[in-house]
């Protein structure tokens, strides 16, 4: 397979939304591997129930609704400077270790960022990270005001790059965001990097990797 | 607060999904309150994407899938015979013990369900239970082959019962059901079976109770 561009997913992909207890406020008590995960799994049931609800919110305030119920259901208090310093993981979060080689890897193609996050987080985390040369695209799902995996956020990219869903390869960690990407008409690889064996819904990935920089192996 | 009929969400509120680990096949091996767990999430989670996508495929059909990613994300073999077993759950489900006292207590006021559910799954529950003369209704999603919390779903009741939604108590044990509910413009009562401290994502319960049979004291 070689695609014309390569469009990535930004949290779970590029960025670690994880790291999490190594950011805390160390006066933060209770159990933040916890936190982190009932965080992240509200996090995108808000973004799902919000968009099919037709109740759009952007993605900052979706996060910071989803860090305040995960920490209630947990019992784990919170006061708003701790809430502030948990939020600043996704104004500059991580990025994984085999981002930059993979990109650089790729860099023959346009590349391009399609993900749930505000204009204001993503570009932060892309200029955190040092990535911002690479991508030609950072769109975000705040312009059709609702969430992946909606159709109408795949076709932003589509758009953006001018190119057809099939001639583009989309790159998610993320498995019900593959599975929206491949029901639009992408090429998709999966970057499963935790080895989980979830599903796709629709279709299978035409790549599975298990690090971002063993994509461009796939493409030759 | 004096509602002119009550609707019903079916699983979690009058059905027991979690009855599981009393039904399975002693011969399938694993972790059944994991397996109950996670069959559960990715149940609803398919639902969301489904609907999000414009991928639309039955409740039973859904169930079904989520049966098979959670046994083979949790490594628990099943096999075809022990896979229908436990579908069997959702043909014959166990009503919870306080639904009869429940339904006897508001039996004055119109009395519906609006479930995710097929139609057969939901006759088939109903009638199991011997709960069929207290309905006037029973409304699924397949007729919009669409889920909850998409509105054109809770259009559903309040066009059967002739009513507007601000004149109906819309029951459910589901905190994201209640919160899409809500936002229709439903009087919601919130029966949070588990104590949760799960928030709505718009507005507030009208009434919270913790089991079904304290719904009439607070409709005086």
């Amino acid at each position: 397979m070689k695609p014309r561009a390569v469009v990535f997913d930004a949290y779970g992909t590029l960025f670690d939304v994880h790291s999490l207890t190594t950011r805390a406020d160390p006066s933060v008590v209770g159990d933040l591997r916890a936190l982190s995960m009932l965080w992240r799994q509200r996090q995108l049931e808000y973004t799902w129930l919000r968009s099919l609800m037709g109740r759009y919110e952007d993605f900052w305030n979706v996060t910071e609704s989803a860090l305040r119920s995960a920490a209630r259901e947990l019992h784990i208090h919170i006061d708003e400077a701790q809430r502030n310093g948990l939020m600043e993981a996704y104004l500059f979060p991580s990025a994984f270790e085999d981002v930059k080689p993979a990109l650089e890897s790729l860099r023959e193609l346009p590349m391009a960022i399609l993900s749930n996050g505000s204009m204001k987080m993503l570009e932060s985390a892309v200029r955190h990270n040092n990535l911002t040369s690479f991508f030609t695209e950072i769109l975000s799902v705040d312009r059709v005001r609702t969430y992946k995996p909606s159709p109408s956020v795949y076709l932003l990219a589509t758009q953006a790059l001018h190119l057809p869903a099939s001639e583009i390869l989309f790159v998610s960690s993320n498995w019900w965001d593959g599975s929206g990407a491949k029901a639009y008409g992408y090429k998709v690889c999966w970057c499963n990097r935790s080895t989980a064996e979830t599903a796709f819904l629709e279709g299978i990935p035409d790549v599975t990797v298990t690090r971002l920089d063993g994509i461009a192996d796939c493409l030759t």
